[in-house]
This record gives C-alpha cells, sequence and structure tokens, in this order.
C-alpha cells in the first residue's frame, strides 16, 4: 500500500474506456484526428474561450514548452525555490530554452509573493544587460507543499510580472487538486486571473500521460507549434493523448477524481494529527499532506510496508520537527485511494 | 481509407489487452514498475546482450537523445540527405545537443555508402578545429526510402565510423519492418554489425507511443538517465509505455505484424505495377512503397477516397518521373492494412 | 613569405596609433565611453541611417550573434554549401541558436541564386511543422571563393527570404574588398538592398580584432545587447574594440587598405596565369586567388618558402583541374602584401 | 576621476609596447604563432606544470567555457549567491552549457563554505535524475566581495567537489591582486589547493582584452579546442590576445599593477574611514572596497565628479548600514590609481 505519489495510481477506468474506443479505425497522424479535435474543443468550453493546446508526454514537458515560448536572450524565470521545475526537473526548462536563468525566491507555505516578486523584479533594471532581465514568473498550483493560490493572489503577481514585460506561468501538475479545493472555475485562476500559459496536468488525476501546454494568448500558436514538434513532443498517434483528456473532461469527471483524492488526503491528515505521532506541517489544501512523522511512527509504517516518501524543502519558511529525530514525510491521496487505505494507515500508526 | 501513413493506424490489439492488464493497483513511478523491468528483459532477450532502455514518446525523441548521447563539441552528425532527422524532426536533434552540425551525404536508395562516408570524413582532419569533428553516423532502417541495410553494409560502415571515434547510431522507426523483409535477428542488424546506439520505434508496428533508445554501451548508462529526464522524457506512470512493448514482444508479435504490412505493401506495388498508371521508384522491402503515379490514377484514387502522400525527396539518385506529370506518391501498409483494401485500390485504379 | 591568409598580417599602422591614443586616461567600461560613440557615428555616416552596432570578438561570433538575432524554433538558415558559417565555425552559430537546422545549398561562384533559393524555400510549405521553416538567408561578400554579389543580386534573394519571412544576413569578413571590388557604397550593397544583419569583419582589412554585428532593423537593439551580453561579446574595455573602427573608417581608410589587397591579388592572379603552371579557378574579384597549381610549381613554391594553403570546396561548380595532380590552392594578398612579395612568386614558379 | 571599476583603466605602458612590438610580419592566425607560443610557456612557467591555455575575449567567455567543459547531462554548477556567473553574465555560462542548473548558496565575506557545500551537496543524492547532479564548484577569487580564498580554504573545497566527481572551477578575474594579497604563488591557489580549470583575467590588472581559460587536466585539451572555436573564441590574429599575457607576466609584472592597486585600495578604506562619513563593510584584501557612505558624502562626491558605483549583494551576510539612508557603495583601484588621486577623495569626502 502506498501513498508514495499520486503516479503510482494508474489510469482512470473513463480513460482506459474511452482509450479503447478511440482506438477504432484509422485516423490522421499528428493531432489531425477527431479526438483531438474533440479534446480541444472541450478545453475551450471549460476555460470558456479559445485556447492553443499542446498535448506533450510529461509535466516537465509542459513546463519547458511553456517557459520556452516567453524566454527572451538573457531572460530569467522567477519561481519558488522549492518549485518542481527548480528542483525536480534536472535542468529541463533550461535545455529547452537555453540560456535561460533561473531565479528562485522563497516564500511561506511555497507560494512567492507579492513583496518577495516585486523586490527581486527590481534587481533587475532595465537596460542593465549584465544581469540579464526577467522573463517569466512561474507559479505552482497546487505548489509544491500542497497548498493553493486564490484567484486574487494570481492577480496580484499577474500584474507584478505584466508590469515588467514577463509572462505568467502557472505550473498545474495539480491542477484539478485545486479546482477542487478552491471552487473556482477554470478560468478564474488562470487567464482571467492573468494567467499567461499553463501547464495542465492530468496524469496525476486519472491520465495516463495526460499534459498538455494550453496557451491563452494565441498569437504565440504557430511560434509553438514549431517548438512542439522540434522539442519532440508530438505524437504520431496523437489521438491516444487527446482521449485521455475527453475521458476526463467529459462531464468534469477530473473534478470529481480530483475531489475525491482531496477528500482521501484531509482523511490522513486528520489521522495523522488523531495519532499523536505525526504532526501536520501545515493544513491540508490538495491531496498532499506534509508531516513531521515519529521516529517510531515510521518504523510502524514501515512494518505494515505503508509506503510515504520522506521529503526535504530549501524554504526556510517550513517549520522545524516538534520534537528530534521526527521526519518530514509526505502522503499523497490520488483518485483511487480508498477509506480502506486509509483505515489501515490508522491501524498501522496505532501500533 | 488510407494509405497515408502506417501511424494512421491505431494499436494492436494486443497492445490495448496489456494496457489494461497493466492498469491494475498501484505501482512506483518513472519506470521503477514491474512492467518495466519486464519490457527490459525482454528486450535484452531480443538482443541477445544486456542493453540499456530509455522509453520515450516520440520517434524524434528516441533520435535526439541518441545522438546527444555521443555528441561532442564541435561535433558533426552524418546521415543520409533525406534522413528523417534531418528532414522531418524540425531540427530537434539539433535543441538536445545545441551546437551539433547535421552533415547530409547522398546515397542511391536512401542508403549512405562507404565510400560517401569516407570521403565525407576525410574533409574533418584530425585536429582542424575549423570544421568540427565527425561524431556520430547515423543510418535508418528501413530507410527513408522503403529500403534496407544488410547487415554487411552496417558492419562496414560501423567500421568507418569507429575508425574515426564516431558512434553509429540507427534509427529504427520501422525495425520490426527490416526485421520481416531480411530475416535477420536483431543482435545480427544493430550490436554485432557494430551500431552502437538505436531509436526502436514500436508505434508505426502496433504500439501507440512505443518508442525507445536502446544503448548497447551500457557504460553510458547514466549520463543517459539524467540526458532521459533532462529531455522531458521520463513518463511519471512509464508502465504505460513499458507494457506496449510487453505486449509486441511477447511471442515476437511485432515481427507478426510488421510482416504481415510488409506483405500487403508488396501487393499494393503489384497492383499499382499491374495498373499501368504507376511506376515504382524502387523494389519494395518494407511496408512502403514510392511510385509515380498518372494525374488521371491520382484523380481517380481521390475521387475514390483513398488517401496516398505526395512526397519529396532530395536524393540525385530519385529516378525523373516516367512521364510529364506523373506524381511521386508514398503508400504505406500498417498492421491493419486488408486484402480488402488492397482490393478497392486495386479497383479505384481500374477507374 | 606567405600568402596563407590575410588574417597573418599584423594590424595597420593607423590602427596601432589610434589604440595607442584610445589608451589614454580612464573611460566607463561595456562601450558607454567615447571612441564607441565615435565608431558608432562613423558607422552610421558611413551606411548612411541609423544602425544599432555590436562589437565582437571573431567573425564566427559576429555570424552566430547575427544568426541567433533572427533565429525561430524551428527556424532553418539557408547559405551555400561552402560557406564560412557552414563549414568553418565548428557549428558556432548552431551553438548560439540552438536547434537551428543548417539548410546548403550549392550555386556557382560561391553565390546562392535565386533559383536555388525558390526552390529550396519551396521545401518548407508554410504551416507544416515536421520540415521547420526557413528562419534566415545568409550570404558571404566577398564570398568564399573570392567572388562578389552585385547590389541586383543581393536584392532579388532579399526579396525572396523577405517573401517568406525570413532574415537577409550578410557575413561581410570582407567586405571592404567587396566595397573595393564593386565600387558600391555600402549602403547600396546593404540595407538598400535588403539586408537586415551585417557581420562586418575589419580584422582582415587591418584591425587586429575588428569584428561587428551591424543590425540595420534597429527595433531589436534591445534583444541583440542581451543576447550580445550573454553570448560573452561584450568587451568591458570596448574602446579598444572600436578604436580600430575610428581609425579604420576616418577617411574610408579602410577602403584604401583593401583595394591595395585588391590590387595585390590581381597581380598575383595574372602571375599565376603567366607562369604556364597554374590555372585560375576563376577570374579574380577580391584579395583572394583560387588557382590549380602545377605539382612541380607547387615544389619549387615549397622550395622557396611561399606559404599558400590546399583548398577544398564543396560545391560541384568547381571545375576540374586541368590536369591530373594539379593541387588547388588558395593565394591571399593583404594591405600589407608588396610588389616584391609578388615579384618572388613570380620568380619561384619560374624556376 | 572614477572609482568605478578597473576596467575603467586603459592597458599598462609594457602591454601597448608589446603590441606594438607584436605587430611586426606576418604571423600564422589562430594560436599557431610564437607570441601564443611564448605566452602559453610563460604560463606553464608561473603555475610551475603542463596547462592548456585558451585565450578568450571576456571574463564571462572564460567562465562559460571553463563551466561548459565540465558540464554534464543534468549538471548542477554550485557558487556563491553573488558569483559574477550567477549575477552579472546574463546567463551566459548557461547558453554554452544548455541545461547547466546554477545552484547558488551563501556564504560570509562571498566564500561559499564546507558546510554549506556539503549540505548543498547531499541534497544530490547520486542516482536520482529528478534533481540532477553536481557537476561544478565555482569560486571566485578576489570574489565578489573583495575577498580572497586561502590554499587552505581552496583545498577543502577541492576535496568535497572531487568526492562527488565534481570539477573545482576558480573564477580569476582578479586574480593577481589575490596573488598579491596573500602572497601565494600561482600553483598554491591553483591546482596545488584542487583547481582544475581557472578563469585567468589580466584585462582589469592592465591588459586590454587579456582573459584566458587555463586548464590543468590537460587530457581535456582536444575537447576544450573544439569548444573554443565554436564558443566563437579564437581569435584569427590571435598574438595580439598572447601578447598581452608576455607583458604582463615577463618579469611577473602584473603583480606589481595588482599589489600597486591592492595598496591604492587599502589606502582608500583608510581614508573612507577616516572620514567618518563611511563605515567598511569588511576588511580590504584586495583592490575593492565596499564601504557604507554617508548621504551627505556621497553628495560631496558627486559634486567633485568621483565615480563610485552604487552596489547590491543578494547575502544574507551582508551587515545592515550603520545609519538610515546611507548608501553601499564600491571603490575600485588599478594599476594606475594614483597618490594624488585619493588625496582629492579625501579632501572631497572631507567637503
Amino acid at each position: 500500500m502506498s501513498f508514495g505519489s499520486d503516479n503510482w495510481a494508474g489510469a482512470a477506468d473513463a480513460v482506459m474506456a474511452t482509450l479503447a474506443e478511440a482506438n477504432d479505425g484509422q485516423a490522421p497522424a499528428y493531432g489531425d484526428d477527431a479526438w483531438t479535435g474533440r479534446a480541444c474543443d472541450l478545453l475551450r468550453q471549460w476555460f470558456e474561450r479559445d485556447v492553443s493546446v499542446f498535448f506533450v508526454s510529461t509535466g516537465t514537458a509542459a513546463n519547458s514548452l511553456a517557459l520556452a515560448l516567453y524566454s527572451k536572450p538573457g531572460g530569467a524565470v522567477m519561481c519558488h525555490v522549492d518549485a518542481h521545475l527548480a528542483r525536480d526537473e534536472a535542468g529541463g526548462p533550461l535545455l529547452f530554452a537555453p540560456g535561460t536563468q533561473l531565479d528562485v525566491l522563497d516564500g511561506a507555505a511555497g507560494r512567492i509573493t507579492t513583496e518577495g516578486l516585486s523586490a527581486r523584479l527590481a534587481q533587475y533594471p532595465p537596460g542593465v544587460v549584465h544581469h540579464g532581465r526577467p522573463a517569466v514568473v512561474s507559479i505552482t498550483n497546487v505548489n509544491e507543499i500542497g497548498q493553493c493560490y486564490t484567484a486574487a493572489d494570481i492577480a496580484e503577481l499577474a500584474a507584478l510580472a505584466h508590469g515588467r514585460d514577463c509572462a505568467l506561468h502557472m505550473d498545474g501538475a495539480r491542477f484539478a487538486n485545486a479546482l477542487a479545493h478552491t471552487g473556482a472555475a477554470p478560468a478564474d485562476i488562470t487567464w482571467r486571473a492573468g494567467v499567461d500559459v499553463l501547464s495542465l496536468g492530468f496524469t496525476k488525476t486519472g491520465g495516463w500521460a495526460a499534459e498538455a501546454v494550453v496557451l491563452f494568448d494565441t498569437a504565440l500558436r504557430e511560434d509553438a507549434a514549431y517548438r512542439h514538434k522540434q522539442a519532440a513532443q508530438l505524437f504520431s498517434k496523437n489521438r491516444f493523448a487527446s482521449a485521455q483528456f475527453v475521458a476526463l473532461l467529459r462531464d468534469n469527471h477530473v473534478l470529481g477524481l480530483a475531489g475525491h483524492a482531496n477528500a482521501m488526503a484531509a482523511r490522513i491528515a486528520t489521522t495523522l494529527e488523531a495519532s499523536g505521532a505525526a504532526s501536520l506541517v501545515m493544513p491540508t489544501q490538495s491531496n498532499e499532506v506534509f508531516a513531521f512523522v515519529s521516529p517510531e511512527a515510521v518504523a510502524r509504517l514501515n512494518a505494515a510496508g505503508i509506503v510515504c516518501a520522506p521529503y526535504g524543502f530549501r524554504s526556510a519558511f517550513i517549520p522545524e520537527p516538534p520534537q528530534d529525530g521526527w521526519e518530514l514525510r509526505r502522503f499523497v491521496a490520488s483518485f483511487r485511494t480508498s477509506d480502506g487505505e486509509i483505515d489501515a494507515l490508522a491501524k498501522a500508526l496505532a501500533g
């Protein structure tokens, strides 16, 4: 049994069924097929506007492409010190936009703040070529510490970014979980709040390789299409990528799956707290729970074969462990997490 | 009805069934799962030796990664003027190994020759930094004109390449079709003949996104692993990539599928020739047929809704059309192509 | 004694004198000094319009920066098969604009032709992402075979390039020699004929490291400034770069130096022809002479310690040697070449 | 009068004289000349061992090439948060080694510490591809806050770096100032202490464009030669670059120039402190002085036309200003700074 990651889950039943359906007959390659058309239409409905969509194979690909689209000579990407793109993508975003500087900043609860961003932007006086210049501000929503940005948070950051001719990028690897938590419409926490480009990840929420760059500034569509191909991300049999999106967007299915995962995470949090052997790092806002766990409890989880990953953050805002020796662990719920599994967790913690 | 490309076909039944099977339960992410282990084991059996395998999403990704692995400062990649990597990947291989020079050479039937390669290598005298230096020789098998290299062809090119400290790369987007045509064992036309790294593509032969870099020089395994991740090609739910390979390698299923496609292409070729309205560019050695087609026949195919793609080559070895106005067209058979479809082609050609 | 290359000559006396003058006192770094202002003003006068100027250290740097400025995702640079940037820069231009494809084409006398370019551009149908798309057309003037483009030649190529949203770049490593040969004004064979960006090289004509990117489309000035710095080409003590340009542009001094070199090359050509032991590859239009030389004459030159470089071209338009065993050699005159040296050449050839 | 930067000074007299000398006659291009041989020999004597030397045009070029030489797929470069390569090179080092991650760490007095480095390296567990892996540790000596590393400091960092298969790079833009301050031999604070590659900058100490990559691991010589050319850094008339080194290394002339600059900086520091209107940030160890200056004193300096640059650091170790409104300013002395200038500074401060 594993709370290791939401990508340990397979694909949702609806996804598997739709893939089988999409396999019927011949279809034009490289995205010129009906399933891709359908997925793009559903995304346009979801976002309540025209969007350009590029299906890709991984979240790293989505982030890398999105940032490259807004890269500039000497350009810097600003993001949180614990951002996935800064810490867990082996420099991928720097390969797809060579010469790009990553400039990380800290902020409580995994969020960059307007104060922090404003001060950082000021370190790039216009026209001073030596430092380079800001190009993109990137935020993750749900972020790496499991917390959400509100539409208001985003709008403030967008205003700052746009004021310096920077794009605002959102890494939405758990975008549906953010929707489920905040109750916001997809448009509300993206383009209406000033997001220019979104890495939309449905893999963790029921797809098997369901990632896309959603580009709100459709003027960049042509450039993006060439980048997408050149970045080795244009699937030949693209209908299999887009069918996953169709399955997950029909009747907003993905929201239900994300909501279930969030609810299960809330139960994990309650269970951990109730055990007395764990201390939450912060309130749960998604399908991820970060907690300090006592060494005894870690041993009991190991003995019960329950997987939860040791975790490290760079942010100075992460609190100290409540007691020496308590370990920071991540527990992730998925669309497949069951009440029974959480009961088993409770039992294991109880020893 | 389409002979447009083998990637217009969906996935083989066995692939869909295995994907459904692989979806069961949780599994470690990023390739640490049992399906990935199984696929790698099957590939080791297939190639009769240890190999390092990196699953990727597209053929462009496989080629780009493979070349990048053997890139050098100032390095040049030599390939045929019509090579897919030179003509149809929007510069992808040059993005993943920045600074790499592509140095194309011509050769009859889409093959580079030992004479041609030898002369070209001589244009890079050792130590003359101005020209750069050879780094990789890349061949495609089945090549872009539908022709195969024999093990002997390959061994000669490998000797030349290795003599100048170059790797030999094979783009095997239709590798199974080459096996089916030549009857060679996978090892015979790869590492035993001197191939260092293979782009192994099963997408066109029954997968949906079944591409891998197969690295025979396992000393590069660690470097390759970091490149693979950085190149945004490490699937989180990798079991879905590897399960396709399991389905296609079990009982050498892929060879049967490729053999069927080749046989159907042979029938297409016969049908075209018999029609009097088409003239083959060269004898059929795979699942692709290139033919000059009379304008009247093109019109009849269009009227019948039969898709075949207009095609252009850069090679000086492509013959002139037998008559003015005849168009070069590509007809591709897949594992799904049926006798009925070829009967329909014959009928349409007959008018 | 050497006709090896015009970069075997040192710097012109005026350049050395001006460098000494420029060394006086303190001056702001990074191009904010008076000498740089003066050089830019002189260039504006020379080109009869506003230009943006970026001083760089090498011709490769100028070409790389110029191309990078106009690079696009999936973009291809079209140039002659013997272009310096394709053959003698170790892939530099591909490093500064990662992912750029070089697409070489042949043409008589080292020139690309409107027919050739037009046909090549047609191989990139708009919207077909697989091939990428044209981004830059680059020509060299004086070209690699020592021949010049006329203003009319350039205007025709520019029209084709601009028609496909491509920039026209000129590699002017021997720009002053082209001016001296054609009698054209600098503006006539650059922006007035449609050139967007020029690599202006004065190193071969009397500087010691006098290279610059001259950008006619000044809207790209800001992007170029960041690229220039990022490309490691912004000299801290830039006055020493710009002072060379001041020395060479004052009273059009560079034209005199180039004219001398051209005249000396004409004498070399006459001398070679008169010897009966050499056969010119084409009429002399600059300070470079390419000739097939008999093995006996080569031996006599070697014995006399006269250096001339063996040369190889890829162009199919280079004629066959008049007799077996005659070698293609390059003889280059510089601003320092003297009549006495050519007398010595004549004597050595006579044996 | 300016204490703005040591690159506001011109070139030393010996440099100008040697350049004039080097201008005599023809010489092979691209470093195959006698002056380059002489410079390399002098560097070998200076470093008391074989070294490979690559002359470049800027410090950014030296740093970028040096780091690229030791880059790896997924590789990270660790350096101080205020390192020139992280803050003042517009991402140059990331362009020359695409995909490289910069991972900055703080440390008192501009130095990275063994504790800090050790902790940071531990964040890259071997084999975890997601984070990438350490590739290079880079230190600046004299560092960006004007402080020196001792041989012992360096040896400790080198041991840590090498323990993780990382190279140790030294940015020696003011290397001679470090020698003059510490009294160490060049070998002592480089290869004997474990430095693998040095950016050796003599521009600030009397050259005009006198920068070189000094490679102690000569096994990388061939790779470096191709990178150097490809990076657009191989001067055609290289004798003019190497002659500067000859001038500065003959009789250790550069050490005298650096010693003078250091001594002048010491007088600046004393003068600032004595004025009561300024407070030193830290003790002076080179030719740079950082001080908080009162607003009144700033006004007096401005009125007197004395230039000193406002400065900002990111390090948390920079102290707070002694009083509100005092500004952090940098004063730099050069080989040309005179006692008279410092007298004028004292006078201006006194008001």
